[in-house]
């Protein structure tokens, strides 16, 4: 009998924590982009069908950046279409106004726009200054603004830098206040490298807060390289956020990093969730059904800790 | 360059939580204890004289149960001469009088004894009763008193068994309690199978509370099963404990548990604690090399996470 039969984990709410929490599911387009296997579109398409179906609302579906730089998603306006009927929402990257057209021209209602917190990897990352890049987003978000598309803003590096070391926390809120400031409708902070720890977070959130930028307007999306990801979460969650980052079976990584794991995991963010009585809206049995399919097609194991512990097959 | 000569993780502290943690390192018991590998017993001195080199300070050494349960350890008669000199506390387990016996010829100074939360537990580990269980632990909790030994009561199963699903923390804390009123000088809150969550560990601690129990005699042992260690040892530090079971590289995990990974890493719990600013006086490379050689002698990698975001080796 598995843990989940015997009704574990345990449903006990902690005072202060939201009742609801939206997971903006990254695995088709932040996993797949760094996974080595490039995966075929059908497989993309039925990916994200069955994310859907095990509850996920909001699903990054592709990215509408250059083939040369990520040949994995160069197939994303064949793979759009098949899945745009799907009733949740499926933003889609883009870097600049070519991927905006594109995006438009499949009547992509979601974009996100990406930027870097520090010059090392904005000149890594995008060949730019932080201000160069932000001066491209800007006619970006202005016109998917006025199409009526919502804009997210993820940025890099908000923690520490592979080449910087430590990022100062005024130096993100800058670069948050400016993308907010350009029409962006949220954001996401990225921990690209995994070195965020509880305190980190908190004290960014709270000059994000003294700031003026709405803690609704606030995602974070932490990677679990030094396995702080869910601690990191627990912090944001006490601070009142509510829309929190996360990739089926973990999927992908950060190229830059030296370890194979990347992202925070959604099922063990889910199994968190559920601890703690905060609703989710996922069916954490079909999640990890899909991410079990996943990693099959794949060929490789998950490094997500809830799916090797739930899991049918040996991992 | 590694993250951590960038200077990462970045202290900053976060409010309300303790200046100090004493991480209670498991490792060369509970995690050799759950090893298939039979270490030699060379091999276990030098893993507890390196781990004291890296600065752990309480280092459980082996166990006194009968060599015909844990076959790993028999060879504690013989290891705890090796090592009783390095300047650190060395607790050794012992399941009864002739356990206590055995630990107290040897001049060990503090013993740990090992109740069950659950019925079902105390049956499939020490084939009794919870209550029969504690009786038998009584002289030697007394006993070992009377010799001026410290000793720790060990609590399995706190948030929920296998075979009894969600465990009810009114069923913990009578146990907490009774352990205490023997004249255990302090508690580990074992959560065996790695179920619990945040919301869960801030009840019982304040049940435990409320049942009068010092939070200072309070240690929590968390296993990380589902991912959920870190995040749970957060709570239980927002709450005021001061005390952390951890286990070097990962080592170990429970029999009974499907996944193989066990206890938190000590490595991941001192990234965290160096995160927020927390003293523990652990030199974090060190313990990382003496990791790696020891997941050399075992022919297997280590489950930290990060561990294998520093190590040097191909894990």
């Amino acid at each position: 009998m598995s843990t989940e039969d015997l009704g574990l984990p345990m449903a006990v709410p902690a005072p202060g924590l939201p009742a609801r929490v939206r997971i903006h599911e990254v695995g088709p387009r932040d996993g797949l982009q760094n996974e080595k296997a490039t995966v075929p579109t059908e497989v993309k398409a039925e990916f994200i069908r069955r994310l859907a179906d095990a509850g996920l609302t909001t699903i990054e579906a592709t990215s509408f950046v250059h083939p040369k730089w990520v040949p994995q998603l160069a197939d994303a306006e064949a793979l759009f279409p098949l899945v745009a009927d799907l009733p949740v929402a499926l933003p889609v990257l883009v870097p600049n106004e070519r991927g905006l057209e594109r995006a438009l021209s499949l009547s992509a209602d979601r974009v996100a726009v990406f930027a870097s917190a520090t010059e090392s990897f904005a000149k890594a990352n995008l060949n730019r200054t932080v201000d160069e890049a932000l001066a491209i987003f800007d006619p970006v978000v202005r016109r998917a603004k006025d199409a009526g598309v919502h804009v997210r803003g993820y940025l890099s590096m908000c923690f520490g830098d592979p080449w910087e070391g430590p990022v100062p926390v005024a130096q993100v809120v800058r670069v948050c206040r400016a993308l907010l400031d350009m029409g962006c409708d949220e954001l996401s902070l990225g921990d690209t490298i995994g070195v965020a720890t509880p305190g980190h977070v908190r004290q960014l959130l709270s000059e994000l807060d003294a700031a003026g930028v709405p803690t609704g307007a606030v995602g974070v999306h932490f990677h679990d390289t030094y396995g702080q990801a869910l601690a990191n979460t627990l912090a944001a969650l006490e601070h009142g956020v509510t829309t929190v980052d996360a990739s089926a079976g973990g999927l992908g990584g950060c190229p830059y990093a030296k370890s194979a794991t990347g992202n925070l995991a959604t099922e063990d963010l889910v199994w968190m969730l559920r601890g703690l009585g905060i609703d989710t809206g996922v069916d954490l049995a079909r999640l990890v059904a899909t991410s079990e399919w996943m990693a099959g097609q794949l060929g490789r194991p998950s490094p997500s800790r809830t799916l090797r512990a739930l899991s049918h097959k040996e991992q």
